[in-house]
């Protein structure tokens, strides 16, 4: 057993505790890992506010992480104690039918488990006093020690700033790889939602040649950092409304010839369909919405030519293709230094979550001292 | 002036009155056509019910027909009289923003007028006693002799036999053309909708080679026919109810690759979008739902992998594309002589939509004799 701190979601609708754990070592085809740093991303709301229906409580959130590879367990063959490391929410088995399938990068090997805040074994590797302690989306990177199955880690260079590499395990990797697999050179590009995520689509449609980027938010203090990052347009939602369809059509010949949605709001999610090129644009939507809500659209709509698709974690598979978009942020072609807005202990972890919720931060990341 | 017999819609909800109309010589870009058969289609029972916002009466209904070309008005370059012909009600002038894309087979460029019931130019070319009779969706098959702008008339190959090639006007090549984009060699596909379309689908997805090709109706008599075009199950919808998807997801480890939706009834809709693979499955709508009516999905399916699509006239610019639909029928690739269960006289006509209406006939096409 080993001793650290950790944040540890006590019940949904409470503050975060910061406290001691103990973390066991890892059993078979599993991995002990040191997180160096971790982003706070929305998807950890959910378990803070009980929305989440895969979470057991209590629990340790995080999954924005990356760090060291401490010690492996018996039969972990690709990685060895010192390597670095990006944990996975998604895994990648390489052997089941969804990942031998060449259609996705879902792998739902380890999902049961995972489902349920334990490790494949079933049990969970974290204790508090005499208490078990979940996992969160396999991964708990808000514990400086956290356990992994070797398949949910995507190993990656080891000159790559972990503080700053961390962000490739959720909202820099789902905004680019999303935008790299459907904007084509020459697009016109609207992006609905200028957070964690949208601001990621806009430089990955930059990467993959969009002629137009129109970014739409209700908050305009994200508007220079939309143009740093390639953003050509900008829409503010506040103003213009119901009219946000509109503006969008009058700034794209009739529609644009992708639309990404980031926010998880139903009707913005409709707008984003609305504003798609009638005949053949692609509405992508990325952000998560409220438990259980539906999205309805014309299906006259559909066959005339739109297209109704999403993405998860850029349509990446973390251990075969994660490492590709490290090399972008080492070679410059992308940033992620700038949407870090914070850097915080972990005993600041519920400040940074009240920035979140109030849009003061764009990306607040934990670093263990 | 040319005198003929047509099948009028003088008023929604009333049966079609034979009748003798005048049809107005081609003018320029315009071409007049013999009809020599139409097939009866359920887009056609749109004007008939009043359903069709594209529709001002009274008008002459029909749009999946065959014929030669007659006479043709100033600046027709590409068609001589005599030259064998399919209507289109989607054109192609080869030379607008949609038809240079080269993302959509869709043509708007006359539209406008087309949705008014008229020619281009704003004016109808039928008459009737005093009247003026309004054109239906640009074609008006249900008419001896018809005018068509150029850019919405298809050249075929003259041996091939009108009275089965007017069927590659609207359903034949709306369902192959739709599994010839969306099926690779190998998938599993699901069909809701066993009818004019869907029985296509079926068709289609074979010569995309297809490993199963399930087909569901409520009609268990169109079983033996779809076994005929390569369907290799069937699930009869009248028996197993709500349980419909979970039988295709038994059939298919959970969910086809494919799932196509003939019947434009928004609950069968969201069957087939609930009866695609979980992470890749496409689902794409082909049948034509209540005016107004609205599909709802959950988004997280969207972002796990299912897709949304539509399909228009099987995907097929009309004046490039159809004689490769020709050609695949007159090497026997493709089947229509067992589609059409009745060959009907113009007077017909009203029969012919009761029997559609019944489910008691497959495809009715009316031969003018």
């Amino acid at each position: 057993m080993i001793e650290c701190d950790a944040a540890i979601c006590v019940r949904p609708g409470e503050d975060l505790v910061i406290d001691r754990i103990r973390v066991e070592p890892p059993r078979e085809g599993e991995v002990l890992v040191e997180i160096a740093a971790s982003g706070l991303c929305h998807t950890d709301l959910t378990a803070l506010d009980g929305s989440n229906a895969t979470c057991v409580y209590p629990l340790i959130p995080g999954h924005e992480g990356a760090g060291s590879v401490i010690e492996i367990g018996k039969g972990v063959t690709g990685l060895r104690p010192g390597d670095h490391v990006i944990p996975l929410y998604g895994p990648e088995c390489g052997t089941c039918r969804m990942c031998a399938s060449g259609r996705t990068n879902l792998c739902w090997s380890i999902k049961a488990t995972r489902d349920k805040g334990v490790m494949p074994d079933g049990s969970a590797r974290f204790h508090r006093q005499s208490e078990t302690v979940h996992h969160f989306m396999g991964t708990s990177t808000f514990s400086r020690y956290t356990v992994l199955p070797e398949i949910a880690l995507a190993k990656i260079r080891a000159d790559a700033p972990l503080d700053r590499a961390c962000l490739l395990g959720c909202g820099v990797t789902t905004g680019i790889g999303a935008a790299l697999d459907d904007v084509r050179a020459g697009d016109r590009v609207a992006i609905f939602g200028l957070g964690g995520i949208g601001i990621n689509v806009i430089q990955g449609a930059r990467l993959a040649g969009a002629a137009e980027i129109i970014g739409i938010d209700i908050n305009a203090s994200r508007m220079d950092l939309g143009r740093s990052l390639g953003m050509t347009q900008f829409i503010d939602a506040s103003m213009e409304g119901a009219r946000t369809v509109e503006a969008i059509r009058d700034l794209t010949e009739g529609g644009a010839d992708v639309v990404f949605e980031c926010t998880g709001l139903i009707p913005v999610m409709r707008q984003a369909f609305d504003s798609t090129a009638p005949a053949w644009g692609s509405c992508v939507l990325l952000g998560v919405e409220p438990k259980g809500a539906e999205l309805a659209v014309p299906p006259v709509g559909l066959r005339y030519g739109r297209k109704l698709k999403g993405s998860y974690f850029g349509g990446v598979k973390g251990r075969s293709g994660l490492a590709r978009f490290v090399d972008l942020y080492m070679e410059g072609k992308i940033v992620i230094d700038p949407l870090i807005s914070h850097r915080l202990s972990l005993a600041e972890v519920n400040q940074g979550f009240a920035m979140m919720k109030s849009g003061a931060a764009l990306r607040s990341v934990i670093v263990f001292e």
